[in-house]
C-alpha cells in the first residue's frame, strides 16, 4: 500500500458527525480506491455506520471517548487533552503515521492544536488558511483567510511561495500570482502591500508570474490563479463573496418563482436551473488548507454535508500526490 | 425658490460625458421639479443638448474650459488649476452658492480638490467615501470605502457618528450600527476594532443602536442598517461583492440560455427575470457620498448611465432635505 495516501480523519466534529464523517468516507472510497482512512472517534457508533461498505482493508478505526466541542475556544480545546479524536488525528500526523490530517469541527482549536503538534516549515514565520474559490476559468486558491489578522510583507511573500505550491499541487500548472488591493496601480494600498509588492518583484520568482495587484471586482474573473492577502481582508472578502451570492440566489428565487408562470418555465427550465446550482454548489470548493506547517491540515467546513466532506477527502489526496509539503520547501 | 435643492453639476467627468450628465439631469428634472442644477461644463455642446428640455428658471449653465482627466493623479487633477468644471462646481458649494456638488469624474481628484476648498465639520479628523448597499430588506449605509486606508478608533468612531446621519437623513429612521469584522465575538477582531467597540459602548450613544460586529457573509441580511469599516476593507468588501454579483449573474445567463428548452423557458420568464435584474440593477445605488466636509460631495460612478446619474442626483436631493450636515453636526 505505498502509494496509498493515507488520511488521519477526525470523525467527531461539525454538524451530523460522525455520521456525515463517515458517509463522506464511504462517498469517497465509492470513487477513489487510493485512499486509505484512518478513522478517529467512537468506535461503536462508527463500527455501525461503516460496517460492509467499505473492505477492512481500506480503513482503520481508532477509539477515542473524548472531543473539542463547536463552542470551544481554541485554548478550552487544546485543556480538553491529548485524547481528543481531533489531537489524536492531528499526532498521527505528527508521528508519520498518516500523510495528512482532515477534520470538520473547530477551527480556531483545529488551528491551535496542529500549531502545537506539528512544526513549522524551515524559514515560514506564519502558517496560513488558505481556499479554493470559483472564477471564470476554473479555480482560484485564496490565502490567508482569517488565521492571521497582521501580516507583515515577509509573511504575504512566503504566503505567495505557498499559494504557488498548493495551486501546483492541485493543477499542475505555473500560476499568475497578485496581491489583493484596492487598486490596480503600484502606488495604491498600505505601506505593507507595497513593500510585499517590492518583495516579489525584486526576487524574480520563477516558481510563479507575478500579476501585481488585483482589486475585488477582479477576483473571479479567472485571470490570476493565486490571491494573497492578510488574513482580515481576505476572510471579509470571503465572507461577503459568499453572503452576496446567498443574497443573489435567494432573490432569484423568489423572482422566478413569484407567480404561476414563473413557477412554470422554471419547471421547464429545471435543467439548466441545476447546471448554475451545480456550478456555484459550495461543496465543490469545501474545505480549506491549513499550510505553513510540516504537515497539510485539511479543515472541511461544519456545515456541509456528506458529499462536501467527501470533495474534502479529495483535496486531501490531491495534496499529498501532489507533493504539496516539498513543493513548498524547494520554493523557500 | 427658497425650498429648492440648488446642484452644482460637474459635467464634464464620466465616461459619456457631457450627454450622460445632461440627459441625467433632464431626467431626474421629469420627476422632481424642487432641484435647481447649476451645470459646469462647455457651454455651447451643453446647450445643444439641453435646448427646451427643461425650463430656464431650473437650471444655470456655467462655461468652462478646462477639465480634469480620468487617468489624472489627484495631484495632476489639483494642478490643472482652479479653471476645471470639476473645481469650479465644488467652489460653487464653498462659496454656498450650491447646496451640493455631484461628479461622475476622477474619484481621487474629486476628494482631494474637495478637501482643498471645504472645510472639515469640527472635531471630525477625516472625512469618509459612503455608499448605499442593497440587502435582502431595503438598503444599507457602508463607510469607508477607501478614503481612508488606514483608520484610527477615533476615526471609526466618527464614521458610526456619520454613517448614522446619513441613513438618518436618508430614510428618517434610527439605524442598527455594526463594525465589519471578521467574527461575531468580541474578542475577535484587530486592536483598531476592538478600541471602536469600546468607544461606541462606552459613549451610549443615542443616536443610534449599536449592533456589535458584523461579519461579511451578513451584510446583506438586512438586520444592519451602518457598516463601519476602514478604507481599506471596506472597499475590498464592496468591490468582492461587485465581482460576486456579476460573476453569479453571467453564469445564471450562460446555465439560462445555453440550450433551446432554456431559452423558451427564460422568454417565458423574462417578466420574473426583469424583476431581479431590476432588483440587482447597480444604478439602483448609483452614487457614493463624501462626508465629514461641511457640504456634501457626491460622486457618481464614471460608468453609469443617465439613469443613474438622475438616481445620484435623487440621492442629492434627499441628503439636503433631510438635513444631513445639521445631524452629523448635532451627533459629534
Amino acid at each position: 500500500m505505498t502509494d496509498f495516501v493515507k488520511i488521519a480523519v477526525d470523525a467527531m466534529g461539525g454538524d451530523n458527525s460522525p455520521k456525515k464523517i463517515i458517509d463522506g468516507i464511504i462517498h469517497n472510497h465509492n470513487s477513489n480506491k487510493k485512499n486509505f482512512y484512518k478513522i478517529f472517534g467512537e468506535k461503536k457508533i462508527i463500527e455501525n455506520l461503516i460496517k460492509n461498505k467499505i473492505d477492512k482493508s481500506y480503513f482503520e478505526l481508532v477509539n477515542t471517548t473524548n472531543k473539542v466541542h463547536s463552542e470551544d475556544s481554541p485554548l478550552e480545546a487544546a485543556k480538553r487533552g491529548k485524547d481528543t479524536s481531533m489531537w489524536m488525528a492531528i499526532e498521527s500526523v505528527k508521528n508519520k503515521d498518516c500523510d495528512i490530517v482532515i477534520s470538520a469541527g473547530n477551527t480556531g482549536a483545529l488551528l491551535v492544536i496542529s500549531k502545537l503538534n506539528l512544526k513549522m516549515i524551515e524559514n515560514i514565520d506564519k502558517p496560513a488558511l488558505s481556499a479554493l474559490w470559483p472564477n471564470k476559468k476554473g479555480m482560484s486558491v485564496v490565502l490567508d483567510l482569517g488565521a492571521n489578522i497582521e501580516c507583515s510583507p515577509k509573511n504575504l511573500f512566503d504566503f505567495s511561495l505557498m499559494g504557488s505550491a498548493l495551486y501546483r499541487s492541485l493543477y499542475d500548472n505555473k500560476p499568475n500570482v497578485a496581491l489583493l488591493n484596492i487598486g490596480s496601480e503600484e502606488l495604491k494600498g498600505n505601506e505593507t502591500i507595497k513593500e510585499t509588492f517590492k518583495l516579489i518583484n525584486d526576487k524574480q520568482i520563477s516558481d510563479f508570474n507575478f500579476s501585481g495587484y488585483i482589486e475585488g471586482n477582479d477576483l473571479m474573473n479567472g485571470n490570476v490563479n493565486v490571491i494573497v492577502s492578510d488574513g482580515f481582508t481576505g476572510n471579509v472578502a470571503l465572507k461577503t463573496a459568499e453572503g452576496t451570492a446567498n443574497f443573489i440566489t435567494e432573490e432569484l428565487k423568489k423572482a422566478l418563482t413569484g407567480n404561476l408562470i414563473g413557477k412554470i418555465s422554471s419547471l421547464l427550465n429545471m435543467y439548466n436551473l441545476k447546471k448554475f446550482k451545480k456550478r456555484l454548489d459550495p461543496r465543490l470548493y469545501n474545505g480549506a488548507i491549513f499550510i505553513g506547517l510540516d504537515s497539510p491540515v485539511v479543515k472541511s467546513h461544519g456545515g456541509t454535508d456528506f458529499i462536501g466532506f467527501s470533495n474534502s477527502l479529495d483535496v486531501c489526496s490531491r495534496i499529498i500526490k501532489g507533493n504539496l509539503i516539498e513543493k513548498i520547501k524547494n520554493n523557500i
